[in-house]
């Protein structure tokens, strides 16, 4: 039971950024949160693309947080950055392959563990990381 | 999100035997259960070593479930065949390769979401599974 490595590079830079009081470089992120320059760039796009994080062009630009960490909460960051929610096959999109599927009750008790994992997530946000 | 194959695997010859009154074959369970008989062999060795599952010799051998189903939690099944519950790496037992963790708040959160996650589980039994 991991998250993807996404999620994983996706939390160290938001709570990198919210650590920072002005834009900083990809490099510098990357440097400092121990990722590649590739990985980040996709993770990045991901944030900007959900509002989370601003790039901002020029001399002085860079990334930075795109709103109050207390507005940001772990669960919906970590719901952006999973490709799949689909713990086991029957829980995908298109399910495939397990012969018990038509009398089987064990996907609404998965979903509902996935929806307790996310409630507590839900209720913290990036500033409860970023707390000394 | 996802959890091994191997949870998978278990979960599905849980199922299964819980639906039959007397034992059945490694062949029976794989072909029936829809997955390959060396993964299934894997899978049933950990389901014996926990006491989960009993495997009997001779001519009407095979495997069966060790306890009543009503006594096998859906939560301890998942503990058991997840290889690691470490979700990212700060949560490994022998951590690295992330700079921000000796301020970082993160573990504890996660740890406290994925104890939702289980406690959920712990809920349910393989009999819960079995209902018509």
């Amino acid at each position: 039971m991991q998250l993807t490595v996404s999620s994983d590079i996706a939390l160290r830079t938001l709570i990198y950024l919210g650590q920072r009081d002005a834009p900083v470089t990809i490099s510098e992120v990357a440097e400092e949160c121990g990722v590649s320059k590739s990985s980040l760039m996709k993770v990045v796009m991901t944030l900007v693309g959900a509002n989370l994080v601003l790039s901002e062009r020029g001399r002085n630009g860079g990334i930075c947080l795109a709103q109050e960490a207390g507005n940001i909460s772990i669960g919906s960051v970590i719901r952006l950055m999973e490709n799949s929610l689909a713990l086991v096959e029957c829980m995908k999109d298109s399910p495939s392959g397990c012969p018990l599927l038509p009398s089987c009750r064990l996907k609404p008790i998965l979903n509902s563990a996935q929806e307790a994992f996310f409630s507590t997530l839900d209720n913290h946000s990036l500033a409860d990381l970023l707390k000394k």
